[in-house]
């Protein structure tokens, strides 16, 4: 239907399924990028949201007027265009348009966004616009693919999608960096992760994930810091830790593949090293804590057995692969008190992240999920966190405890590996960050 | 894999797909919903969240302390089951399991959730246990499966997702019923709507819709509000008002055949009459502001001309009809300030609303946007809004105007539809409300 909506005797075809019209006289309905004339001939570069097209007049093509509209168009102006497609290899998409009419919609006042350099603040004041640049369509092409493939892909291995909510009564990770709002007679608290409703749904429903936005208050300005991001969280009843990183790697196989399928063009534009995803295929590195530290030593980096990783500890260890790599069995006090400890050493935990290559870090968190009720009693002790706040966490133990694993990816750092991107900004539509809430 | 993991010699299963392994050894791994014995038979239910099934041991099936063991478990006790599966029509699914060993994970404490009546209160405090009763799973499944139908049919028609921020400097819709919060040195507020940077993305890439939580904060304590919901956005550049009815129409029809063919086990624990949702094929009555007007006259309601229709009006107009209606051209004063005015009469505007049948009522908005900048900013004016908040959005009238009309379609409501729900409580798994924010 979209494709065969009727206007005046041409139908109304996206730009992207041009290739397949060609010989025929169809209408397209975007905004001029380009406008130059030769006298008797114009040529217009339109797009329409789907790819760009060249569109050529010669003087006798159109109405005297039509013909004088055209040569005023300013670029962003929109238009609706009809003509006969014609093949022609040396155009973007292969086609080009044999004017027959022009019917300009309205004309744009002068366009802010120009060829020349902007910075990054004036580019980020105007994200309305930015949009609309080729660069910016192609990474929010590959994002949009990159979701759908997450979808795709759990549904395939039999996970329920159920919606975890964005209102939390209390904190999941401590209760530093939480957006509180006043909700009624209470506070209630943004979350920052929809595990622990997960491991609920998981009883449940055996195989669970949750996808949404994701909050965190944290005062960080880094490439890889947004305060509202998207994360997808599989929660798996009866998995233990090496089933959800089997699953993990199934996951980012199935998606680095499908976006070098279904987007080569968006990542030729984003002038992404191809080469590089095309070696992302499992199995992937597993290294154990231990080991990974001792490659930091090795490198002759200072670091701390015990602590967590830093950026430059990260940049480290994935830059020695060219795949993700799997850092297992961090120590139980860097990580969330629901971990499960590991049964060979208790002060380590069965728990993983995984590293991106080519320096891009932390994409994936997760691990085993305590199952004993007394263990997770005496650890929300240890926090300092108030019982009553998780008996009904608490009663995931109580009432039919089972081994159960999962993990949270996150959109924006995945997308920023796969596309190439040198700052977690671009990877969302309208981002949010420390010093910026508009538009 | 998930399918092929091994276990002793039986490979794991879903319960859902056991009648493709009728005659194999296999293995479930679930929880125990019923558990009888009668002497020298001991049958158990087990469900693992994909169904349910039946599971059979004789005296000699069993070691003897598995025999005992399995004697004293508790309802919702968990257990890994193997044995030999057999056709057995009389049970659900069709499959039966011959026990060949009981594992025990774990024995569950005495369940709170009785087959006894509860009130809705106390089910709602257990809502994390909640969720695993038959009636509860067979809803959320529905729900998965209607998002899914969403996303599907958008992006078949061509609609690119682009998330919506949540974190929103200033409202779509007045400033009233919005949660507030802290960011940073700023305030912030969560998004009631992505509508208007759908419009930004439409005017780049054409078709688009976002897919995510919004959020008011109505003081309502109805069976349709809930204080936090999910909602889709699609926004169509060049689309008029007639477009995106024809669309809305081709999406309901989609998504209600999907689930009548997906969901038919569910919808009949939900005890749904389908042959109401058979009847929902397109096209569905357009009814004009006026023609619905006269309509509750004639039906003798004390309905003023002008104003909106109530929940008592929307219950008589659905009644009348057995497939979802559209009513169109609302007066403008009861739409947003950015409704396109109608062009045969500027007091009405090109907005649509869908009402459900069977008394369910709203379930989409949407409409046509204005497209002129002076009207625009005219309207924001007499709106008492501050213009300097909707500059970017006036922007996307300086630079390539088109008319676009877009809709909101919100999840709970459609679901609470088409599953046939009493009360919008039970369309999301962990619902917020006005005087409920926990688990």
């Amino acid at each position: 239907m979209s494709e065969s909506q009727m206007a005046g005797s041409a139908a109304w075809i996206r730009i992207r399924n041009a290739a397949g019209h060609v010989g025929e006289t169809v209408e397209i309905r975007g905004w001029v990028t380009h406008r130059r004339s030769s006298g008797k001939v114009q040529f217009l570069v339109v797009r329409d949201g789907s790819g760009n097209m060249q569109c050529v007049a010669g003087v006798k093509d159109l109405s005297p007027e039509q013909w004088e509209a055209t040569a005023q168009l300013t670029t962003e102006s929109a238009v609706v265009v009809r003509g006969v497609l014609k093949a022609d290899p040396r155009q973007v998409g292969g086609v080009e348009m044999g004017l027959q009419s022009v019917e300009v919609v309205s004309v744009a006042h002068e366009y802010p966004i120009t060829p020349k350099e902007h910075g990054v603040d004036f580019l980020m004041d105007h994200r309305h616009l930015w949009l609309r640049s080729s660069r910016q369509q192609s990474v929010l092409r590959i994002r949009a693919e990159i979701i759908s493939a997450f979808r795709d892909f759990m549904n395939r291995e039999d996970f329920l999608l159920v919606d975890a909510p964005v209102f939390t009564p209390s904190a999941c990770e401590g209760t530093s960096n939480l957006f509180e709002t006043q909700y009624f007679d209470d506070k209630a608290y943004l979350t920052q992760s929809g595990q622990l409703y997960m491991e609920a749904a998981a009883m449940a429903f055996g195989r669970v994930y949750c996808f949404g936005p994701a909050f965190r208050a944290e005062k960080s300005k880094t490439r890889r810091h947004l305060i509202e991001f998207w994360m997808m969280e599989p929660e798996w009843a009866f998995g233990t830790l090496p089933d959800v990183i089997a699953l993990e790697e199934r996951l980012l196989t199935y998606t680095v593949g499908r976006v070098l399928e279904a987007r080569s063009e968006d990542l030729k534009v984003c002038e992404r090293d191809t080469s590089k995803l095309e070696r992302v295929v499992g199995p992937f590195p597993r290294i154990h804590y231990d080991d990974a530290v001792k490659m930091l030593h090795d490198a002759g980096l200072p670091f701390e057995y015990g602590n967590d990783f830093g950026a430059p500890d990260e940049t480290e260890l994935s830059n020695r692969f060219e795949t993700p790599i799997f850092v297992t069995n961090y120590p139980a006090a860097v990580k969330a008190f629901y971990m499960e400890p590991d049964p060979a050493n208790p002060l380590l935990s069965l728990s993983c992240d995984c590293l991106a290559p080519e320096g891009y870090g932390e994409i994936i968190g997760g691990g085993q999920r305590m199952s004993s009720l007394d263990l997770l009693t005496a650890r929300i002790d240890e926090h300092g966190l108030p019982q009553s706040a998780f008996e009904w966490y608490k009663d995931l133990r109580r009432y039919g405890s089972v081994p159960h694993a999962g993990f949270g990816i996150g959109v924006e750092r995945t997308l920023a590996w796969i596309a190439g991107l040198d700052h977690v900004r671009e990877s969302i539509a309208f981002p949010r960050m420390l010093t910026r809430l508009a538009p």
